[in-house]
């Protein structure tokens, strides 16, 4: 099953259902791919243009770069459900037994490892997508500013949405040490390029800005 | 032509490249509407359930209310690129005599008070998502309480990107009082708005939040 060929329309219908899959991992992803595909279009409109002949080079470096992010962080939407859907089977095993209660026990520290795998891997990718924004936003068109400035401001929102899902699942882990390992990067990662995205876009609304 | 059909993998593909549309202000429509799909889907967690029982008719006047806001934003996709074709159009038309400059500048403030109106609309709908995020995250199910704070990060993020693709517009116009009184709307929904999100996503992060 893949959620990558749904229209828009059927995947938010899903998306707002009860189903247990796509929730707010795979939501991140794609958030994540749409604001790096801003950072590509940036980088489209200011290819082949006199004014920034200078920077070609490195814009068309860029874009390579955010085509392989955007990729797979596309990927991650049908990897979240997969790895997510057997965590929210795990949660309605019995536990009526010390037998089942150890058990489930068991399979759901298997899963929270699994599920939070992914959301870690979409945080990695939304910290590479706001370095390439920064360039995108420093030396593409003037004229498309503002496609850096969204694309910026929705991959940090993809980080941060990613890294609750991190959060949501190290808190029911029972081996703390490898809980709080997770949580150290994850912290690591917000700690550096939510600000970094704030800069980036507050640099953005500076240059678009009215007098208020 | 609409965009709704499209499949994830080729909305983002033609996103990234250099076509006008979709564009900063069509992106920041569906991701308001993915933030809003996963209010919906907090609230579809939480109706049924006994402890939730005291809020269930709150919540399911919530769902419908959502279920609106996200088909007004994703309608808002189409119209984003139905209004700003025309614009892009207009960049080009030829300045040579004083005729054609003439002609250009009045074509071009027609179409810059359209390429500001779907943008303007985008901010009033995720305004009033982040409002229905509000409810969501204090009465749903605290088990889905991360995709509240998911669902309010996007939301947050697709109205300052629908405000950079105000503020780009209004920027070109030469009715500056009509520029002014747009600014005066978007700032006004920024002022109150932003803060309103980060605080809902606070709370939700505080809930969640390891200690460092």
């Amino acid at each position: 099953m893949s959620f990558l060929d749904k229209d828009i329309i059927a995947f938010t219908d899903v998306l707002a259902s009860k189903a247990s899959v796509p929730g707010g991992g795979g939501a991140s992803a794609l958030v994540g791919a749409v604001g790096t595909a801003l950072g590509s279009m940036v980088g489209a409109l200011t290819v082949g243009k006199k004014k920034y002949a200078a920077v070609e080079a490195d814009i068309i470096e860029l874009m390579k770069k955010a085509e392989v992010v955007r990729g797979e962080l596309l990927k991650q939407i049908d990897e979240d459900a997969r790895v997510f859907e057997p965590l929210s089977k795990a949660y309605s095993l019995p536990k009526e037994t010390e037998e089942q209660k150890a058990e489930k026990a068991r399979i759901m520290e298997a899963c929270l490892r699994e599920a939070c795998s992914v959301p870690m891997e979409i945080m990695v990718k939304c910290c590479e997508a706001i370095e390439l924004q920064k360039e995108f936003a420093a030396k593409g068109s003037s004229l498309a500013i503002s496609d850096a400035g969204v694309g910026v401001a929705f991959c940090k929102a993809a980080l941060q949405g990613a890294s609750l899902n991190v959060f949501i699942n190290t808190k029911s882990m029972t081996d703390k040490a490898y809980a709080a390992e997770l949580n150290k990067k994850a912290f690591e990662m917000l700690d550096k390029y939510v600000p970094m995205a704030d800069e980036i876009y507050n640099s953005v609304f500076d240059r678009l800005k009215p007098a208020e």
